[in-house]
């Protein structure tokens, strides 16, 4: 979705009544990232209420302003103190203390289910239950994966490619996650995308795969290197699973970076999967694995069905 | 560090002259976290600077107070408008937009150190590594886990004990973390330390363990159900390699909390850990395992010295 105004007469469109707002419920908040949703309630002029999601979200500090923020605050009162250590609260004037605000007016109900906070179950899967459940479930999905076709086959972001071994078995390319910027190091997010088609995740993998995996591990730290100048020691590179789409694919972030999905309960190292893969090539057709799946997901209903949640 | 003033003479102490803070330089910023550690300096009336470290932080929001945002909001920007979407920026008035602001005053170069930006490095530790470079170092700094020793001896927080197992080979005891203040669920921390006291870590599990692993796995699930309400199925549980003390212990923390240290680099698995010994006794005394050094940590140095980074 772009910034642009959907129509000419968009300009003209008063500010959403925000002042009006019936507050109906807290759908979500993040203490962590200093973020609400809430699910608020207009009345037209008929008297009939209209659902919109408002999203409230502190912006971080910005360097240049930290200085005002420290000598133009309107009141400072002090918490605490003990010894060298002394906390306080520190009240800003309003135009150092932006708060984003995101309306989606109106609201369907699916926009509203979208951010409540949903219960997020863990799955230890097994062997057997991937075979029975989550396989079947896989194929009956039929995902689109164009868009990894499109840039393996250079019809879409073949500019963004940094780093492509064109080996139909053992290559691969690596490009930019869309999640990354591309404008600062301090969350670089990279995607290898294998030239294969048919490995569908890490449940996938054998052996027989070793020298593509250690391809993708040698060759893309030393791309990133070469283009980033961040040097692979300063690289978590990791597999999901589940993935989000099932064509294999490998993550770059940076170390320093707390990426999403890169938890314990999602993310595998690839250089742990290597090495249990030439301990015992079945090592993925064999163990149980981990994820957490939320509880509108249809591949957990799969798993309530078959009596395994 | 109680919140209590450290003498009689603090009471009367006048707040910490913010407004007349020189900024040195930003020693770290987190962009999700919202938050700035900044390195000051205050002159004394001879002229003399002193360093100082503050750190600000925007507060979460608060459910009661919210609507209260929405209504007394001093200014509202409208930024983009696209169909159902749009995006403000809203001027709070000073009392909603509280900043948590922390002094350490005056700041010696340890504090400043502590608080600036620190490169991480990953090592991928061989098992040759563990014993030539990191169990040499362990056993060289004699950490004290006397506190552990005083839990499970009932000499401190006897009346914070959720589940006990007193088994001195299979038991444990299940406390909650220091960093959780229990007065909500959403980020639930708790820790199991083994009654039995030679068990370093990871690095020292083989086979033998079964029984107390599956014991801590079982229980503390259960407890922490009964005491909590909060299913197995959203607790993550895990221990850390390395570990921040080297006395066995296993982590729970509630599946939707983005606990600090649950990341792929650090965390492994307790289920993960149990089939990987019941598949292979020794697993642990012969697999390489990833984890994060910062640059001023002294393992760090020792891998550097042996030429293993």
């Amino acid at each position: 979705a772009g910034a642009a105004p959907h129509d000419g007469a968009a300009a003209a469109v008063p500010p959403f009544p925000l002042a009006e707002l019936r507050l109906r419920r807290v759908l979500r908040e993040s203490a962590r990232d200093k973020a609400v949703f809430l699910h608020g309630e207009v009345s037209s002029p008929s008297g009939e209420g209209t659902d919109a999601v408002i999203i409230l979200e502190k912006t971080p500090f910005q360097e240049e302003k930290v200085l005002d923020l420290l000598k133009k605050h309107t009141k400072l009162e002090l918490q605490m103190r003990n010894d060298i250590y002394s906390t306080y609260h520190l009240y800003p004037p309003p135009e150092l203390s932006e708060i984003k605000t995101t309306v989606v007016y109106p609201a369907t109900e699916k926009h509203l289910q979208k951010y409540l906070r949903q219960e997020v179950h863990l799955i230890r899967e097994t062997w057997e239950d991937y075979q029975n459940i989550t396989l079947p479930f896989i194929q009956s999905q039929s995902f689109s994966i164009q868009w990894v076709y499109n840039i393996l086959e250079k019809k879409a972001e073949a500019d963004r490619i940094i780093h492509e071994n064109p080996d139909p078995c053992n290559g691969f390319v690596l490009v930019p996650d869309f999640k990354w910027n591309q404008t600062q190091l301090d969350d670089l997010y990279l995607i290898a995308l294998v030239q294969r088609r048919e490995i569908k995740s890490l449940r996938d993998l054998t052996a027989e795969h070793l020298p593509l995996l250690r391809n993708i591990l040698q060759e893309g730290k030393e791309a990133i290197a070469k283009r980033f100048g961040v040097p692979g020691s300063q690289l978590r590179i990791y597999l999901h699973y589940q993935p989000s789409y099932y064509h294999l694919h490998v993550h770059f972030t940076a170390l320093g970076y707390d990426a999403p999905g890169c938890s314990v309960e999602r993310a595998h190292l690839l250089a742990d999967v290597i090495d249990n893969l030439a301990m015992d090539s079945m090592y993925y057709q064999k163990r149980a694995l981990t994820f957490a799946l939320r509880a509108d997901e249809l591949l957990l209903k799969k798993f309530q069905e078959a009596g395994r949640v």
